[in-house]
């Protein structure tokens, strides 16, 4: 049998794993990060009749540039984010906000390019620098998990890197950077050097704090990156996509897969957006669901990181793959991201979210015992 | 206003312009080998079902590893190429063949190596190359297209790839490359370097010859890459593939982005693949179409290329651009791909292609004028 080290693969490559969290068949999935909501049967309906039009066509290609989708996205943003005057010409879709990145890092970063990410954060980040050959390098923050601002600008000068991340809310720690943190860190990374400072807003729906989108006005190189998988309940979707100057959608059409979007997937999408108010009401449950978690975890006397998404990060435990293994016995999977001594649980319904405290709590029971 | 080479974008890709044909609003379109026959009724509703159950699980992440879709390419393969012994564990599937591509490349190409493909054939091959940082070599065709195999093993020889493209049938010249020159291929690049030979069969089901698929066995460093695109009458879906050894398929799962594959996409190609046998139906009378454009182009004094696939290619014109344009004028598009002298026309229903005949008859006229 041949193995990959047997294949000539690039060898940076070599004994590396997928990237990916156990899939396990238990009752309670509260490890991903997904909406626990599934989408209102009318909205289901409105998919398979805008899919049905769409298969009729699907011997042609999908419209490459993927425009209404692009408009219907840009007004979606335009009414969630204070009336900014973003049309199609500032959006790119693409499948998943991975692809987003991963064309980002092609245009702006690359062989012979370094990014930057503030650690703990969205380990895609790392991984999709290493599958576009970025170097990539590990960002301070501080121990409550926040960017200490003056060790990351100096990170920053030192390193000049090409592309910074600053996800808000970051994952897997659950906490929003504030606007004046992303301008400070803009600030040193253009005077390093020209770059490219891509803020993740993957979770921004489900934050105490609006998103920084207005910061885009004036600074073509900030990138505001987001995604359908979390606030409309369609991680399975895969629909991510990005605001920016007309100038960054310009330039990453120049690596983008022609017709990488189907017509099955852009059909899809625009009938969510047609339904945007529903999902945003689960969003408002589920708010409020992520800070009852924070406030019970907090009473059993967790270590508890604010949390503005839809999930939180809790410790502090000794060893944290144990006390998730003793939670998994009890049928709820949450998440060990390697952060030493925490967990991260997703906000899931109100009575998976009382499972998993009441699995939390046996552990408290079994851990003071 | 901000410009392209306002941005910190990649040096290589500045002065560059997007891929793609030109999408012009005209009655005939013969420019981008799609098939020219919609999905049958039966099969859009069997895809508006599938998608339907799909949309019901769609705030949950898609099956990782599409498991379900992997097999039943592996059937469907099994089934057209002569009783192969291929599973689930020698398929995998990405968004069109360009993303199976662009796995290939990242994982076997990338920054200090090299790929080779044998010129005029599929242009994203060497763009894929630019995008992942992969250096590019232009290997040589006889006069008549065909590969020289003594002239093709020199160049191996000399630029040692890390990766070899041989497309086949090739676009845009329509010819079948013989297993025979697969093999010596494959072996003089063997000599030079471990490598990886990515044999391209995005046309094979239009072509008079059979599929390459039966040389994989005992080749752990060959691949043959599908698309769903023209034989399943599915450019819109976006469902490329490839069959190789099962360590091929466990490498690009090192660089592939998790759940790249949406559970809509996964849907809607299962769907497809349960009507294969209506869909290989067109197939023949697409090939029936392919050979009469052949025979008549042939009949008018044109120079044409033989032909596997889904279009024809024809000349010769002092200026193929204003061939092109002419044929244009009379509401029919076809491909100027660049090669000189040559165009390229798909296969489209009769009417199409007596319509573009119609054409191509004004146009001689004109030229003999």
């Amino acid at each position: 049998m041949t193995d990959i080290d047997d294949l000539p693969v690039r060898d940076e490559l070599r004994g590396k794993s997928p990237y990916g969290a156990p899939q396990l068949d238990v009752p309670v999935h509260l490890n991903t990060n997904e909406n626990p909501y599934p989408l209102p049967e009318p909205l289901v309906e409105r998919i398979t009749e805008r899919v049905r039009e769409a298969a009729r066509g699907l011997n042609r290609y999908p419209d490459r540039d993927a425009v209404e989708l692009r408009t219907e996205l840009a007004a979606y943003l335009r009414r969630t984010a204070g009336d900014l005057p973003l049309t199609a010409a500032n959006v790119w879709a693409a499948n998943g906000s991975n692809e987003v990145i991963q064309q980002l890092l092609q245009t702006f970063g690359g062989p012979g390019r370094t990014a930057i990410g503030f650690e703990p954060s969205y380990s895609m980040h790392h991984l999709i620098a290493r599958g576009t050959s970025t170097a990539w390098v590990s960002g301070p923050r501080n121990e409550d998990f926040t960017i200490d601002v003056a060790a990351a600008e100096r990170a920053v000068a030192e390193h000049r890197p090409d592309v910074v991340f600053v996800t808000t809310p970051n994952n897997p720690t659950g906490s929003a950077v504030d606007a004046a943190t992303v301008l400070r860190l803009y600030d040193a990374a253009q005077a390093a050097r020209p770059s490219l400072v891509v803020v993740d807003e993957a979770y921004v729906e489900f934050s105490h704090h609006p998103s920084l989108l207005p910061l885009l006005a004036g600074r073509p190189n900030l990138v505001v990156s987001r995604t359908m998988s979390k606030a409309f309940g369609a991680a399975g979707l895969r629909l991510g996509y990005l605001a920016a100057d007309p100038a960054v959608v310009d330039a990453v059409q120049l690596v983008r897969l022609p017709y990488h979007l189907s017509a099955i997937t852009q059909a899809t999408a625009l009938a969510a957006l047609e339904h945007t108010d529903t999902l945003l009401g689960y969003v408002e449950q589920l708010k409020k669901e992520r800070d009852r978690l924070v406030t019970e975890l907090r009473a059993m006397g967790f270590d508890v990181t604010d949390s503005d998404a839809n999930f939180v990060q809790f410790g502090r435990f000794e060893d944290a793959h144990r006390a998730w293994r003793t939670i998994l016995d009890q049928g709820v999977l949450v998440r060990d991201n390697g952060v030493p001594g925490r967990l991260r649980v997703t906000a899931g319904t109100p009575s998976e979210n009382d499972a998993f405290l009441d699995a939390v709590r046996k552990l408290t029971k079994e851990q003071s015992a």
